[in-house]
């Protein structure tokens, strides 16, 4: 197995938890007093991290609340996942950042996500194909999570066309699960929004992690997620939740409300699947 | 005609130009003086930019070349940015960044690229739809560069795919034209490395700019993509070269070559259009 699948499991099972805490900082609606400090997002994060670190099994930094901030929001990204690094080696580190360019340019955004950031993994998207994406697939030691489907209501446009039969979202999943994978590196974004999807691509990628946007304000169904997306070991899905856990009035309670509705789903599959036999 | 397309209209005839230039800059590759410099890439691009600026009708900083070096990359970005703004206000600058996220999200990335760096457009990936892309779209003054046919060997992957028929490309470039271009303000890129594709492109889009990366290190044909994509105006091309620019151990005379090759060839495809009548 792969060490970032690997570690994921592992912080898994200490926690008992899938949860994924996404950092996704707004200043607009952040607590007023965060809006006075020098490096605002960092500050916020650093409180819902330590808060919800012992209820996550990961956490995922999305960049572009960061880029908009320009040369301050890149410090205070690079603070961030020093501070994860640092303060939580356990906890897997997704950088959210959605990149792919042509492979010559590929390097610096490897570089950027797996060297200076220090993260385990990156989001990528797939459209110019696995030969682009080799600066990020050589990384044997890192994890390449390639958009299949995503969480946003109009994903259908390109995702659900027909190609030789299928939709194109389930081509993406058989090429990076088949081809694009060879050393066990690769995992798939697939939205909560889409269960029956799900169900789909875990028969045909059993053994492939999938991260999971789309919970809480997209409308996400945990039961149905779970229960669609689930692998044979009970894992496999790491379950990402952003703006329902940053701006609760109380994130630790919300994290922790998140996980164990989680388990609960996990218990009832795992319920169906004692019964069956 | 969209405030963007007018910009690179009016300084391509004032330039007779359609040299983009692109700011790929590669601390390994650059002459060792600028090493020691705090700013080297910052350094490193203003030369270039005034070297060639004469002879081009646009500017493209790469990001990733920026991500790469964290908040010193994105403060030397900004100055680069900052710099085009000020003293080259009639050359159109893209930020070839090749983004795109969910809805919430993107509105971070459009920020980076439109309000804080001032560019007048950016590159974005298609696969998420154009829901999605809404916080590009709805900002009629910019321009949105959606990836079409790339320019990459390997992009035949998915971009081939056949669905319903047609290759994957050509349906993005359909939905970009007929239904995200509501206001004038899309664009296409269609790499230099494929002018089959770009002729069938030009056919169906007559009016859409390309941007096309690809001449020079990549091997595309300027000739063969020039009478491929002109529009019949004569330009509708954004004829993208970076390394052999950026390189070169005469930037400005290699800039000034690689305008006069396109003009060279703009001229045969006036020619045969007269000896056609």
């Amino acid at each position: 197995m792969n060490a970032v699948a690997a570690k994921f499991n592992t912080r898994a099972e200490a926690a008992n938890s899938l949860l994924c805490v996404g950092l996704d900082p707004d200043l607009e609606r952040m607590p007023e007093r965060f809006r006075a400090e020098t490096f605002p997002l960092w500050t916020f994060c650093r409180g819902i991290i330590d808060q919800t670190a012992p209820y996550a099994a990961a956490f995922k930094p999305n960049t572009a609340f960061f880029e908009a901030r320009g040369a301050v929001g890149a410090t205070e990204l690079d603070m961030i996942c020093e501070y994860l690094h640092d303060e939580y080696p356990d906890h897997m580190v997704i950088c959210d950042a959605k990149r792919a360019d042509i492979g010559n340019t590929n390097r610096g955004y490897a570089t950027a996500a797996f060297d200076e950031l220090q993260c385990d993994a990156i989001t990528l998207h797939p459209y110019l194909g696995r030969e682009a994406m080799e600066p990020f697939l050589k990384r044997a030691d890192k994890a390449c999570i390639v958009l299949c489907r995503t969480s946003n209501a109009g994903a259908g446009e390109f995702q659900d066309l027909l190609c030789d039969g299928k939709p194109l979202w389930q081509i993406v999943a058989e090429k990076v699960t088949r081809e694009w994978d060879r050393d066990g590196n690769c995992m798939l974004v697939v939205g909560a929004t889409y269960p029956e999807e799900m169900r789909v691509l875990r028969a045909l990628a059993p053994h492939t992690v999938f991260l999971v946007p789309g919970i809480g304000t997209q409308g996400g169904d945990i039961a149905a997620v779970v229960a669609a997306g689930l692998d044979s070991s009970g894992k496999g899905l790491i379950l990402s939740v952003s703006r329902d856990i940053l701006y609760s009035s109380e994130p630790a309670g919300a994290a922790r409300g998140f996980r164990d509705a989680i388990n609960t789903a996990r218990s009832v599959v795992r319920k169906d699947v004692h019964a069956a036999r």
